[in-house]
């Protein structure tokens, strides 16, 4: 009962304070969600001496520089938003829907979060046919990029998606179009088609920046639906909230928390992706970045977070499992021509003799010793050994290079 | 006198002794370039027990394991090539075109390649108007990489190399087809158009696999002209030697060597440009990699190069020079959309109030209050901030987004 009224006041609570907004938080941690709750609906209510100064040693301990710190100036907004209160509402109208709210004493709560200290979220609305015991226990790997993609970003989403499905899985990311449109549906697709044979929960999760009760942006409804369904959806925000700018550059943070490892896939040089990385890099998470050509403006911040932040390159899914510490199978190293791997197995002396062997006309041993710059012994020994792995010819004791070496 | 003397030896020795044979340079480094020629020219002579002893200990300073050290084993293929020795008909070949040689001992010698310890060349033939003295007097660059490189590739050379040339760097490269091509033809261009006009010396230099009396490739002919022209052409190997694969491996230990910066255009996964990076990187010289499609095999050895040997990430001359600690002029930093940074100028609260404004119906105070979430106070000195930079527009008391923003 206890639990379930901290539940009720941290809903309500998500409704009248701001994600990221830390006084407000700061206020939640010190005097508990129940009491915070109460101050801000009565309005006769002055914060003590006592409180204020517990807040400001509160924000001082999260090493938040030139932030407002005065709960006066806190209420008077806090305070706007209470007529809209209904939290029971809102938690009936996820329930319809199929999905409910976590608090951070919630056992499914995911824990990774609570790397966002007084940053953390409030609470956590969900959506989805999966419940979030289910759907927050695998790796998690943030997939993050451009809204207005290329072909080049779409097809490296992916490219690198599939392996980690194989893997189990569970790609986060904001449910916007482009990228990040691509992650979930290469996640969903995976597991469609069966190559994801051992995700049981959720293959991917969105997190949104408005209420859980629409989908937006429209034109992603029924990826959105198809993400209900077999994945998740998470929001900071009641439902009937908008998306609003400042709602999806904070919902970046917590696409960084809940994740092991974030890519960035593509990027243009000043984008909400790059908000995702450096967060994530603050949070001493592991960052990726695919890397582009140079003169695609979609990869600009992508080479740019290789210098900021020192995210590392990556090219294939297998990368991304070895940043993960997860072994896999089959080696996606690319393999020169045999001839070249052939030459650098031979010994110096032999590859001397190699070059020095002519490709059509047949040429005696002492030229090849000099040719070569190699003693008489070397050179016939070195020509058996040639002439053993299928590179040089012999025909009246004379010598070439064998045919399409 | 005795310089001359030590020239000629040098000269000679460079017939006798392949690039990059150790044996053959720690004998040289002992006993001095006269006296060991005098030994290999003379059947009758054997390398005596201290002369092993001292040639042995030269080969443990430099710190090579499992070397070849038997003295006797190498005079008999040194010997091999005495019958070819004809130093001075050598150094008047390269007289005749324009050129020379340069021996360690000579003040032109390149003081940067001494990295190279005992696998620093005996000798540098040389050719080209500009003398070496003016010749290798500048910032070295190397700019290197596949040979049947990519449009991509050879755009992504000029565009690297041209801000170079503006801040009187010299670019050396292997003289081949593709990228290297590219490369000689950037700093040869930038030269002509007259972009350079710090340049009074070489743009650029050509490191060659093979004696510089023919240009080689021969579709490379009139471009290596070009470079000898305004530039430079070097080599280890006396002219009439052929550019053997071996010595087109040794030659890359020189281009790292001579170079501050070695930067990888393009490279396949297996690519003689990776040595000549490798080997930057372990003479402790900064090597950069361009970065590209991550489905470009052409690619594919420049993002190895990020993870095996920490390549940095280049995709401007502006990264270039700031790797080289020279400052460049114009920012070649590229820049969001205007309304991006003016929000992102904006005070948090004032983010919020942006957010709460409509785009096209107006709006009241009170309802901006409670959906931004801030307090009347934040409310009314934020449209008038917002309005005062052309944010926010007011009609009969009410408010919305001014347009086109």
């Amino acid at each position: 009962m206890e639990q379930e009224n901290q539940r009720l006041a941290r809903a309500a609570l998500t409704r009248l304070i701001e994600p990221g907004d830390l006084l407000g938080a700061a206020l939640v941690d010190v005097t508990g969600p129940e009491e915070a709750l109460e101050l801000m609906c009565d309005d006769s209510r002055k914060p003590t001496a006592a409180l204020q100064q517990s807040v400001s040693d509160r924000l001082g301990d999260a090493a938040t520089t030139r932030r407002e710190v005065r709960l006066e100036t806190g209420f008077q907004r806090w305070r706007t938003r209470v007529p809209d209160l209904a939290p029971q509402r809102d938690l009936d109208t996820l329930r319809r829907v199929g999905g409910g709210f976590l608090g951070p004493e919630d056992p499914d709560w995911p824990e990774a979060v609570n790397g966002l200290d007084l940053a953390r979220p409030l609470g956590l609305w969900w959506r989805g046919q999966v419940s979030p015991a289910v759907g927050l226990a695998r790796p998690r790997v943030a997939v993050v990029g451009s809204r207005d993609a290329s072909e080049y970003g779409i097809r490296a989403t992916h490219e690198l998606i599939a392996p980690l499905m194989e893997r189990d899985c569970q790609i986060v990311s904001g449910g916007a179009y482009g990228i990040d449109a691509a992650a979930h549906r290469a996640a969903l697709g995976a597991t469609a088609r069966g190559e994801a044979p051992g995700v049981r929960g959720a293959p991917t999760i969105a997190m949104m920046a408005g209420g859980l009760d629409r989908f937006y942006p429209a034109g992603n409804e029924s990826l959105l639906r198809e993400v209900a369904r077999t994945g998740l959806l998470l929001s900071e925000v009641p439902p009937g909230s908008s998306p609003t700018r400042w709602r999806f550059l904070q919902r970046n943070r917590v696409i960084a928390a809940l994740s092991t490892l974030t890519v960035v896939v593509e990027a243009r040089w000043r984008s909400g992706a790059l908000a995702t990385a450096r967060r994530a890099a603050e949070l001493g998470r592991t960052v990726a970045a695919v890397p582009g050509s140079i003169f695609s403006a979609n990869s600009a911040g992508c080479h740019r977070l290789m210098h900021e932040v020192g995210a590392l390159p990556v090219v294939s899914g297998g990368d991304l499992l070895e940043l993960l510490s997860l072994e896999h199978s089959h080696v996606s190293t690319p393999h020169g021509g045999m001839s070249g791997r052939q030459y650098d197995d031979l010994d110096v002396p032999d590859r001397l003799l190699f070059d020095a062997l002519p490709l059509r006309q047949l040429t005696t041993v002492d030229q090849l010793c000099r040719v070569a710059g190699l003693s008489l012994g070397a050179v016939l020994s070195g020509l058996s050994r040639l002439r053993a792995c299928g590179l040089a010819t012999e025909a009246d004791g004379q010598w070439r290079r064998s045919a399409a070496k």
